[in-house]
């Protein structure tokens, strides 16, 4: 049980963090720092947080855990921020959806403090955003991956563990460089592809036309370009290195497929579309 | 009313097309033509066709429509071999995903008869196939876009026109290149960069786990990579010149991303995301 939360960032997951350890019964108080002074009244008049506190040093005062909610790109100012009202014992952690940036930034800002940090990453999300799109069941059978650090303190990451526990998704450690790798294949690409497709068709001019001629399956796919811009900006810019090698590679891929249409060549293009399928139809099975 | 429909490739589109007609009590007699000896007898139990035929000629034999829902890569030789078959006035159409090429084929191996052919293609499907995928409301509310020839025949026209009206579809008029350029972009290009997304992933040989991380984002974004390999090896060879042209493009503005991302132009970001976000909540109205 967590006496006192503190959740930076009152927003989708935020948010629903709040809500679903609220119906667990896993949280005394759950208090709200939040800038934007709509949508710090609405997670009060929501009932997501039970106070909220315009000053960082008092939101944070006596809480138990507190956790990061805020985009990528206001991390590490929050860090340097909340760094001198921290206390031993206070366990922070994180919803980041990139970890080497994240992790980079608390080692510079929060000094010995860092002990306490436990960097996590909950895969769940929707393409609305802000507390009016929380909800208590977001995480439920969801994934949280956590990266520890080697001088992470077992008694926080047993406290971040529970928490998510609590609220019931299933917690997978992983590294750093491994989680932000694999993130760049199945989420950062892919943002980056639906968004790019749209927008050149927005730009050959043809785009209202042309979704009047589209079909289920492209409204499928391009689901996710229709997330926050901004969250994404940060995403793509907190994890370069990874999806920079990732993005070049896929032109490379995407190349050679060219090249086999060009060139009337079936058989290598069935053998792509034949691997995919497989792949995917084995990971889901129908 | 059609007396007597004759469809040639007894799957997803031609099974379906069957059923909602026969629900519709548009049509007399069904006649399927299908090589596959399996999907024939499952044609037949199933009810989709009244009688299933070998022999070509004897399958169009009286025919009032016949309906091509033969794989793309098909159709040029069965054009070829059912044109001694065929009558005056014997409506031929195609549900072929591609309009230009099923058009070519139709104009090398129709001969006089090319007046009464209209082509066709339902914007409806599922990443399933075959008769047993069938099922009678797959065109409901479903978009049929009809590419009619300077010298196809009024009668024609309205003949296939009143088919797909009668099984719930909204029928648009369009022309050739002005389809096979739409559905490059809405179509064909999404499911080769679901396909090799999912393909590259699999090359780097951590496939399963990066899926394990996946988010519900990424299911509906790779769902169209669980499609039919061969018909979407057939598309693309089709629709080469389009779709190579937009590849193309798509590539560049790729490189343009990846180029923002690596000088860390997050404004250039956001403004791309942005403008697609708009672009596909305008059409897609949540």
């Amino acid at each position: 049980m967590i006496r006192r939360l503190c959740i930076l960032g009152v927003g989708l997951i935020g948010g629903s963090l709040a809500l679903a350890l609220k119906q667990a019964k896993g949280v005394g108080e759950v208090v709200g720092y939040e800038r934007d002074p709509i949508a710090r009244d609405k997670a009060l008049s929501l009932g997501i947080i039970d106070r909220a506190e315009l000053d960082l040093a008092e939101a944070l005062r006596g809480a138990d855990v507190v956790v990061l909610a805020v985009p990528l790109g206001a991390m590490e100012e929050l860090l340097q921020a909340m760094a001198p009202s921290l206390k031993p014992g206070m366990v922070v952690t994180d919803v980041g959806s990139v970890k080497g940036s994240v992790v980079a930034s608390a080692r510079a800002k929060l000094g010995e403090y860092i002990v306490d940090f436990v960097p996590g990453h909950p895969i769940a999300g929707t393409e609305r955003n802000g507390p009016e799109a929380a909800f208590a069941d977001l995480f439920c059978l969801h994934k949280v991956l956590l990266t520890p650090l080697p001088e992470s303190r077992a008694v926080a990451v047993r406290m971040v563990r529970m928490m998510w526990h609590q609220v019931g998704a299933e917690v997978i450690e992983t590294s750093i460089s491994h989680h932000d790798r694999m993130l760049a294949g199945t989420s950062h690409l892919p943002h980056i592809l639906a968004y790019t497709l749209i927008d050149m068709l927005a730009k050959l001019g043809e785009t209202q036309e042309a979704l009047q001629f589209a079909a289920g399956g492209f409204r499928d796919f391009s689901r996710i370009a229709s997330s926050d811009p901004s969250v994404w900006r940060d995403i793509c810019l907190a994890n370069k290195e990874p999806l920079l090698a990732l993005l070049e590679r896929f032109r490379t891929e995407l190349h050679g497929i060219g090249e086999a249409i060009h060139r009337g060549d079936g058989a290598k293009l069935a053998e792509i579309f034949a691997r995919a399928k497989a792949v995917r139809d084995t990971h889901y099975k129908r």
